[in-house]
């Protein structure tokens, strides 16, 4: 049994913890038997010492096994793959790449969060589909996936509990911001859901938890060791997060998005869609289904071409509870009572749309978390409707406001934040797109 | 009002914490409103990260601020003074030093602990005599000091209480040995206390809490400095703990032994006199009462000859409940059932009796506490019958010990660990008495 002030004092001396010691902490903090304080002590020593690749790597596999269903993936047919991303504005590529690479052939049971602070999560976005369900015992996902190559379910399972315990200290001791506890947190939780591949989209931008790439690339790089070492096939693309991706940032209004893109994906948003398909195509590659990369894009744009991805999506909304076609999905989305258009007052090309921003400002408008209490609005929203190299003239319409609840002052202070956002340069000097994909591990 | 989170973060960051945000976190602590597990995250920073003097000053005073009691000693007429020792084995200065002053003329309002570990407690020693009380109201306690000079009472009443939950805290999550939070526990309590000068005795060695010269010497200028700040003449004496104090270790031989050296000071152990002597004459110069080290110390050597001094101890020991005579005190302490002796199995020079061995060994015979709960047995303890520098023979009685309970196995071990306690040299070799007083600050 691992005397806990010693453990502590370990990693407050710098001093590296063995693998033994690391599974019995977490055993111990699993069973109850470590009290917060001393398990937010320890955090913070991790948090300001820091912890080696095998430490982290330790630590994650005994997170992974403190649950009673580790690896339930294993129990589906065929080839498993799982993708992540670390959270963005307008992140809605979970909706997309989940249908195009079922289309494609592989199998995903994925394992999704709720939004918090101004990123947006997958199963707040599900949840807006009238009657769609993302609770669901173990061995109907399992069947489900089986069935119709996915299975969308919120994190509610008994998988890795002792990351739920950590990350709710961290969250209120200061000890989020540390690569390796960020790493386990999110290494553990995949291994634990058991697919054999697992791709990582890290988001660096204003709209992201990182901001700075060097940070991006020491996390992406860590959790794929981490995978790797767990004989775990595993990728990560650095992403721009920078820009909101795609027009819509809001549940119900990213819901549409995505069906719009599977259903008519020449209309779509470019950066949103290209992604899109990059994710997919890396994941095939990743796993093994596809060889190169170009030959797995052409076969996720076929897919999406020819409405097999839109059926994918189709079957999943259905078989979890919500409508029977897209075009229902569509029709029975929540809307805002209220949608207010936001014009230019200057003219000029859009060289940035701030993520950050857009994200604090659906968050104002309703439609994201700022605590883990708090309701949320499905129909609230920004649609932007300018886009990055666009050239705008006063008084065009740049983007709607989708509210249900707030008064004119209110409205007032969203229009000044989306116009804010908003950065503009002359039409005549050169303008470069920005890149979608920052590096690739 | 202070976040919480935002604080732990500057220090996890080492950033500097202003006055005014230290003490809105101890109120807040004070009131309840952090979490142990905020509480410990922020010790574990300033654990690691440290904190500057500035900062230990503002912790200090906030700490000291905490309860409603602070500065009882200001009601106290005349000159105050206060003494603290950081823990030793067989230290009974206190038990000394106290009647030695109030003989001077100066007061004394004096909190005092129990003990813990290897270290015994004042409190535990003047428990030991038969209807002693060390709880009292402060209007009593203030009473008396004004009527007879001095009060040793229990730290019990509401003085400098956030004191109490950081250092329970600490003892759980490794952050104990931090030289800023052992100033600022000490200091906080001290100048709570309120007294107008405060003499500090800085135990180094193998008995106690630190055995390195350096460490000791920056907690004693740390203290000295903390005292300056906030106007209280403060001065430090690091003192020799490699051997125990005096003769006695354990409750009721401890008081024995201050007795007897109030009594009749030419039969006692030198070096405990020496000090004992030292620290009251250098208190003596520090709160002003007597100018040179040289006058103060043959003021006290005349009040220890004369026998005021022992009549001040049997004045406090009789106002607070005890006998009426140090006679009768010697009488009624209470004495173990079984005397053992030890025996020397070779002779020669003694050149060390190791304290923190004594301690153990005191602990295990039932003398102190391993946790605060543990019960604790008056009269059992060591009687050394030899000194460091003396010459043994081979059968020489070198130690008694005294207890009530304990096999023969167990008294074995106990001899055993005795003799290992004691070094000896060639009896020809030079020897060289270890020095008292290590430094002066």
């Amino acid at each position: 049994m691992v005397n806990a002030v010693e453990f502590i004092a370990r990693k407050r001396d710098n001093q590296t913890h063995s693998a033994e010691e690391l599974t019995e902490f977490i055993r111990a903090l699993t069973r109850g038997d470590i009290p917060d304080y001393q398990t937010s002590a320890w955090l913070m020593a991790a948090r300001i010492n820091g912890l080696t690749t095998a430490e982290t790597y330790d630590l994650t596999t005994a997170i992974r096994d403190s649950g009673t269903l580790a690896c339930a993936a294993q129990r589906v047919h065929g080839r498993t793959v799982d993708k992540h991303s670390t959270g963005g504005v307008g992140d809605k590529t979970t909706l997309v790449v989940t249908p195009m690479l079922v289309a494609c052939g592989v199998k995903l049971l994925k394992m999704s969060g709720r939004g918090l602070a101004i990123t947006g999560g997958t199963i707040d976005k599900l949840e807006s589909i009238p009657g769609f369900c993302t609770t669901m015992q173990p061995d109907d996902a399992i069947a489900q996936v089986n069935r119709i190559g996915s299975a969308i379910v919120a994190s509610s399972w008994d998988l890795a509990p002792a990351d739920g315990i950590l990350y709710a200290l961290r969250s209120v001791t200061a000890t989020v911001d540390s690569i390796p506890l960020i790493a386990s947190s999110i290494m553990s939780k995949k291994l634990a859901a058991g697919a054999a591949s697992i791709m990582l989209d890290v988001k660096i931008g204003s709209g992201a938890f990182m901001a700075n790439v060097e940070a991006g690339l020491q996390l992406a790089r860590l959790m794929v060791e981490i995978g790797h070492r767990a004989r775990v096939s595993t990728s990560a693309l650095l992403t721009n997060m920078d820009l909101p991706l795609g027009r819509a940032i809001g549940n119900s209004l990213e819901v549409l998005e995505a069906v719009e893109l599977l259903v008519e994906p020449a209309a779509a948003d470019n950066r949103l869609r290209s992604l899109c398909v990059t994710l997919a195509a890396h994941t095939l590659v990743t796993c093994g289904a596809v060889n190169s990369e170009k030959d797995a894009a052409d076969m996720v744009e076929q897919r999406l071409a020819d409405g097999s991805a839109a059926r994918a999506f189709e079957e999943l909304v259905h078989a979890q509870g919500g409508p029977t076609t897209l075009r229902e999905v569509v029709a029975r989305l929540p809307r805002a009572e209220m949608v207010e258009h936001v014009r230019a007052v200057t003219g000029g090309r859009v060289s940035n749309i701030d993520a950050g921003n857009i994200g604090r400002l659906s968050v104002a408008m309703g439609a994201g978390r700022l605590t883990k209490q708090s309701p949320i609005d499905y129909s609230a929203g920004v649609v932007l409707t300018c886009s990055v190299g666009g050239l705008i003239n006063p008084g065009d319409i740049v983007a709607e406001l989708h509210y249900s609840k707030g008064n004119d002052q209110q409205l007032l202070g969203w229009k000044a934040m989306l116009l804010a956002s908003i950065s503009l340069q002359d039409a005549k000097l050169p303008w470069k797109e920005p890149p979608l994909v920052l590096a690739t591990v």
